[in-house]
């Protein structure tokens, strides 16, 4: 494989973008249960909740709860929540949250579908919430999400994604999160994308959200490997659907791409059987079977049975 | 993108390891009328069935009377047949085919668990059927199974898959189909198999079968086509499941593939809308969702509803 990444920095959403996307309410002591597991895992980087109105995402309405038991994070382990205004920041503020994120489409429909606001009112709207954050200490992450394509627009063009994500950079976020919303995008779109971006943000300011609605999530993430891309977002056990292709499946799975990183000898520091424990009490609190490959199936079978002595060099191997 | 094929040929695996791997068995008039879709689609390549005894694999049991209703393939168009011995082949030229496949493990437990014989035992039995099959002018295929995992022994060393391949090859396989049968290969095991095989083996006999059970049947295909394979198994819809991993995926989906192909601009000749139509029939009979991402999320979407002017240099594209 041409040169990997020796590390990546895995985010796991799923208790927001994966929670945000499932029909069924979580009770907020699973939430809770779930991030500390997640964090026991060796998941450093949680988008826990959501400080958005209670009657606009009714999923994460409990986000002041979850924080309160969740008490201030451990050492090394930053707690995220989407802000979408400065109400929500206060929100956030108040409840010791690590880093906050803001969000805007590339796209103008989908924009004003999701928030009801142009790309550039959202915008203008996040100016004095980055700057509030960041003199309060907090990173900031700004999403762009269509970046690759759009469920209205079709195809987002390479330069607007790429527009969208320096202005976020330019207001200050700390990084740019570029997300394949419906889970369309293949590699090419990919590296025209970053091939826009990266001359103009450091590559290690760029974060990848690959939603896997047409599978094509992991091939996407070994492109932004390719281009030095080290963040990726992922959901445990691949929490969260499509709202925009009903049935179909939504974020990367985290042990899917923990799995994959493995075998290229990327490093993670998670623990893969931890972390398909921490999404367990989740499925069973949907009712629901999580679609996460390596959630269900576990790790490569692990050697010989048979108790044999193993040398990788013989040109045969007996079980006997 | 390093340097990708042109075109990719996709071999739809379908009716045999897919339906193999499925509890339901599938009337006869419905796998008819799968394989004539799947040609009406643009594959070229279909493993129909299996010749094996119908109290071994009872879902394939109807092998001859398929054949016998499907007629001879069209023009252009090579159908297969999976045959374990001299007595499958019998039927194989009675009923028609193109192409028959042999197949052996890499792995002694596994072959002995499958097929009741050592590795060297089923190659020894190939070794008339492969002269027969060519002398009557069929294409026959080698499949290496467990090329990179075994259930029982765990990792399989390269050096051991390559032999066998190279083995396969020898006897006169027109061409040699590595297998990642439980879907636990990563794209460097794909690799190191293919860089002990290529100085053997002419890339264009090669073709890569990959499961999707770990979600790394994608990646592991980029891995291929990087290295000059241009030709790889799938299953359309996804069907079939993985009898090591119960309640696990199988089979790489061939709507999935074609549609990264599609994104890279590596042509298959295959039209993903008829494709997917192919496997609804199927997916009925079976009374279960397949797990294709693209059989259930179709394509990405098209294009501004709005009726605008699409103008990709535009910074910004308006809805209005």
């Amino acid at each position: 494989m041409s040169a990997l990444p020796p590390r990546v920095r895995v985010t796991d959403v799923g208790p927001r973008d994966g929670l945000q996307n499932e029909a069924t309410p979580v009770p907020t002591d699973v939430k809770v249960a779930f991030v500390r597991a997640l964090v026991a895992a060796g998941v450093r980087d949680v988008e826990v909740s959501s400080f958005v109105r209670p009657d606009r995402i009714p999923q994460l309405a409990d986000a002041v709860e979850v924080f309160r038991r969740l008490g201030p994070a451990p050492a090394g382990v930053v707690y995220g929540a989407l802000v979408p205004n400065e109400r929500g920041l206060d929100a956030a503020l108040a409840a010791g949250v690590g880093k906050v994120s803001v969000f805007t489409a590339a796209t103008e429909t989908f924009n004003q579908r999701n928030v009801n606001a142009s790309v550039e009112g959202s915008l203008a709207r996040f100016r004095p919430v980055v700057e509030r954050a960041r003199r309060a200490g907090l990173a900031v992450r700004g999403y762009v999400s269509t970046a690759f394509f759009c469920p209205y627009e079709g195809k987002t063009p390479a330069r607007q994604a790429v527009d969208v994500a320096r202005r976020l950079f330019d207001l200050g976020c700390d990084e740019v999160d570029v997300a394949d919303t419906i889970g369309a995008a293949t590699p090419p779109d990919v590296a025209a994308v970053l091939e826009g971006l990266l001359p103009h943000v450091p590559v290690e300011r760029v974060v990848l959200h690959f939603h896997d609605t047409r599978g094509t999530a992991l091939v996407n993430v070994v492109e932004g490997l390719r281009h030095g891309v080290t963040a990726f977002d992922t959901s445990a056990g691949g929490l969260g659907g499509c709202p925009y292709a009903p049935g179909a499946s939504g974020n990367l799975a985290t042990e899917d791409l923990v799995f994959l990183l493995d075998g290229l000898g990327v490093s993670t520091g998670i623990d893969l059987e931890g972390l398909r424990g921490a999404g367990r009490p989740v499925e069973a609190a949907l009712s629901r079977r999580l679609p996460g490959k390596v959630f269900r199936a576990g790790p490569a079978p692990a050697g010989p049975r048979c108790g044999g002595p193993v040398d990788p060099g013989a040109a045969r191997q007996r079980c006997d």
